[in-house]
C-alpha cells in the first residue's frame, strides 16, 4: 500500500492508518511538523495531516539540527510503517525558516491573535476549525429544512455598514445602487418571503453588527443560523425545535469530533466537556418567563430594579447559574423591548419569543412567532417610518401568510459555549471588530 | 395515520403520500394553492407544500366563487385521501387578497423579478430553490475537504464597496475599522491560510463585485464555492478535480432533483435537460491551452485579432459550441493577465491556471497553482503596492508553505448551466446588481 494524498480518490490519512495499524509497509505522508527533537543520532518529530487531531511519530536516523526544519515546517516523509519507533525511515522536507509559535510552549490566545493567518497551523485552532464544520454539517442534518439565501439590508436597526462604490464619486447620488445600502444584520425578512413558498427554510450567513463595544461577546462579522418555519403557532414547537437542534449538535461533536473537542479545551482551560456530558443527558431545558426571571434576580441578594425591562448581561449569567448552569429558555420579554415583527400577546404587553441562555456564551439564540396581522403590522412599521422601504415585507401578509415562526442562533457563540472559549474572537479564523480588521 | 407538519419528526410530505397512495384515511395538509377552479357544484384545486415538487389533488364538494381563497393562498385541507378524485373533503381556509402572479398563465422572469419576495411562491422558482439546496449539500460530498472561513477583504482588484460607519462621521479617520475596509471579492488568500493548516479546505460564502455592467451574466452579489488544496502540484489534478465536483452535481441533480429540474427548464424553455444527459455521460471534459485556443478562433471566420491576450465572451461561446456544446477547460493563459498570486511557468510566459467553459453562463470556475516562491511573490506585490498591507499573505510562504492549488466557482452560474437560465438574476433569491437593490 502506497499512500499518497491525491486530490480525487483521497487515499489514507494519519487517522485511518493509526485504526489500521499496517507493518512494515513503506508509505509517504505529507503533512506539518508539530513536534521536533534532534538528538546526537537521530531526529524525533510528530506529523498531523491537518484532516484530524491524529499525530503520526516519525523518527530520522540522523541529526538535523542544521537542516531548516522546525515545527511548522510542511514535510513529505517516507518510510517504512512499524508499530513502534525505530526503523529505517527516509525524509524528504520543505526548507523553512523561523516559527513565531515556539515548541511545545502554550501560546496564549491574544498572542496568536496577532497572527491570525498561521493560527490554523497550531494544534488547537485547527481542532477547533475541525469542530465548525463538523457542528455546521449537523446543523444542516438536524434541521430537515432548506433552502440557501443570502440578503443585503437592515432590520429595525442599529444600521452599520453603508456600501458606497469607490469607483465613483464618495457622493450619494453616484452610489452604486443609487441609495443607500446596507450590510445585512440578519436574513429573517428575506427569509421569510422564502418560507412563504418553501415551508421550511434555513440560511447559514456572515452577519454584520457595528457595535463599537470591545468586549470578549462581540464581533462586527459572525456567522448566523437563521431558521424559519410556516404553518408554526406554538412557541414551545421552536423551542422544542431548538433544543433538539442544540442536543443534536452536542452529541455530534461529542462522538465525532472528541480528540480535537478534548485539544481545544485543553487549550482553552475549561471544563466545558464536563458541562456537555450532563447536558447531553438532557431531555428538554427548563423554561422560564420574563416575569419569572425578575422575581429570581429581585429575590436574590442582585442589585436588580423592578424596573427594568431587559436582562443584562450578568443577570443572564445569574439566571445560568440559579438554575445549575444548563441552557435556559427565557419567554415573553416586554412587548416595548422587542422588533416590530415579533407577534404580541392579547393583551398586547409581551413579545411571543425567547430567547436562549447557556453556560460561558449568554444569549446563543432568540426566536419568535411572527406578526401575521397586516393592518397590526403596517402600524408599528409606520411609526418606526420603514412601512415604506420595506413595503414588500408587510405585503407578504396579503398572499398566504401560513403563519411563521423562527430563530436566529450565533454560530460562534455556539462554538464558545460548546468548548468554554472565553474570548469569542478565538472562534473565528478572521475575526473583525471594532478598530481591528488587520488581514 | 393522521398527517401533521409538526416541527421536529416531520411527518408524511405529500411526496411521501404520493408515493404511499394511502387508501381512506383522514389526513391534514397544510399548504398552498398553486391552482384553482371553481364550478357549479365542486372546486377543484392543488396544493403543494413546498418540500417538493408533487402535488395534492383536492376536490371540496361546494363552490368557492365568493371566498377568498384564490392562487397562492395558505391553506390547511382535512379530509379523507383516495387514490381517484370525489370524496368528502373538507376545507380549513385562510382569507387571502388577490396574487399579483395570475393563475395558470406563464409569467416572464422580468415580471416575477419584480416581486423578488413572493418568486418564492410560484411553483419554477421553488424548484429552483429546491435545486440550489441539492447541489450545495452535493459539492460539500464530493468536495471531501473542509473549512469554513469568510473575510472582508479585497483580491488583487478592482475594488467595489467601501464600509464605512454611518453612526459616525462620513470621514475615513473615524471609520468603524479605522481605515478603508472592502467587502471580498474572493476569500481565495485568506483559504490558503487555512489550508496551511488544514490541508483540504473550502469555502461557499457571498462574494461582491462592484461591476457597473448591466448584463445578464453580472451580480454585484453572488455565492461562490473556492476549494484550496495542500500538496497540490499539478493542473492537471485540479482540473480532475472540478471535473469530478461537476459530474457529481450532475448526477445528483438529474436524480434527485429531476421533477423541480424539468419544473425549471419548461419554465424556462430551454433544452439544457438534453445538454446534462450527454455531458453526465463524459468521463472527462476537452481540455485546451490558450495558445491552441486562439489557433482555433483564427482558423474560423471569426474575427479575432492574434493579438489579443485574453478571451472574449463571444470567443468562448464560439468555443463551447467548437467542441460540441460541452464544458472546456483552457488553460495556461498570458502571464501578464493574471493575478499576482497564480505560479507561472518555467519561462515566465503564462500562468499555471485554468478557466472551465460551460454552456449558457461561459465562464464557470477558474483555477490556479499558487506562487509559492516568497521572492518572486513579494516582487510582484512590491510592483502592485499591496506587499505592505498584504505582508501576511507572502508571510504564509515563510512556515512550512505546502505547494497549493485551488479554484473558484460561481454557484449561480453553475444554475445557469444546469436549467439553461437565460439571466443569472433569475437563480438567486434576491439578486442585486447596478442600481438595484429593491428588497
Amino acid at each position: 500500500m502506497k499512500v499518497s494524498f491525491q486530490l480525487f480518490n483521497c487515499a489514507k490519512t494519519i487517522a485511518q492508518l493509526a485504526k489500521e495499524k499496517p507493518t512494515g509497509q513503506v508509505v509517504t505522508v505529507k503533512g506539518w511538523v508539530k513536534h521536533f527533537r534532534s538528538y546526537k543520532n537521530f531526529t524525533f518529530m510528530h506529523i498531523s495531516d491537518g484532516l484530524s487531531a491524529a499525530l503520526l511519530q516519525v523518527v530520522i536516523p540522523e541529526p538535523l539540527n542544521n537542516s531548516h526544519v522546525t515545527v511548522g515546517s510542511a514535510v513529505a516523509v517516507e518510510g517504512e510503517l512499524n508499530p513502534s519507533v525505530g526503523p529505517e525511515q527516509h525524509l524528504e522536507l520543505v526548507a523553512t525558516q523561523n516559527f513565531p509559535f515556539s515548541v511545545r510552549q502554550r501560546q496564549s490566545p491574544d498572542t496568536l491573535r496577532q497572527h491570525e493567518h498561521l493560527r490554523p497551523k497550531t494544534r488547537s485552532f485547527a481542532a477547533l476549525l475541525r469542530i465548525r464544520i463538523l457542528t455546521a454539517n449537523d446543523c444542516e442534518a438536524a434541521g430537515d429544512v432548506f433552502t440557501a439565501e443570502k440578503v443585503k439590508f437592515e432590520k429595525n436597526s442599529a444600521l452599520a455598514f453603508a456600501c458606497d462604490n469607490i469607483l465613483e464619486d464618495n457622493t450619494n447620488e453616484k452610489t452604486f445602487f443609487g441609495k443607500k445600502i446596507f450590510l445585512t444584520v440578519s436574513g429573517q425578512l428575506h427569509l421569510e418571503a422564502a418560507a412563504c413558498g418553501l415551508n421550511k427554510v434555513y440560511t447559514f450567513n456572515p452577519a454584520f453588527r457595528a457595535e463599537s463595544s470591545l468586549t470578549r461577546q462581540h464581533l462586527a462579522e459572525f456567522y448566523m443560523l437563521e431558521v424559519e418555519q410556516a404553518f408554526c403557532t406554538s412557541l414551545e414547537d421552536l423551542m422544542k425545535l431548538v433544543e433538539n437542534l442544540i442536543l443534536n449538535c452536542i452529541k455530534t461533536v461529542m462522538h465525532e469530533s472528541v480528540e480535537d473537542l478534548k485539544i481545544c479545551q485543553q487549550y482553552h482551560q475549561t471544563v466545558a466537556f464536563d458541562d456537555l456530558c450532563r447536558i447531553e443527558k438532557l431531555s428538554s431545558f427548563p423554561r422560564i418567563t420574563f416575569v419569572e426571571a425578575t422575581e429570581i434576580l429581585q429575590n436574590s441578594n442582585k442589585n436588580f430594579s423592578k424596573n427594568f425591562k431587559h436582562l443584562r448581561k450578568e443577570d443572564e449569567r445569574f439566571l445560568v447559574q440559579h438554575f445549575g448552569n444548563l441552557p435556559l429558555f427565557v419567554t415573553e420579554y416586554p412587548a416595548e423591548t422587542k422588533p416590530f415583527y415579533m407577534k404580541r400577546n392579547q393583551d398586547n404587553t409581551c413579545a411571543l419569543c425567547f430567547d436562549l441562555l447557556v453556560p460561558h456564551s449568554g444569549e446563543l439564540c432568540g426566536g419568535s412567532l411572527r406578526e401575521c396581522n397586516l393592518d397590526i403590522l403596517s402600524h408599528r412599521m409606520e411609526l418606526l417610518k420603514i412601512a415604506e422601504q420595506s413595503q414588500w415585507y408587510s405585503e407578504l401578509r396579503k398572499f398566504g401568510y401560513p403563519d411563521l415562526g423562527g430563530f436566529g442562533l450565533g454560530f460562534e457563540r455556539l462554538l464558545q459555549f460548546f468548548i468554554g472559549i472565553r474570548n469569542i474572537k478565538d472562534c473565528i479564523p478572521f475575526p473583525r471588530w471594532f478598530r481591528h480588521c488587520s488581514t
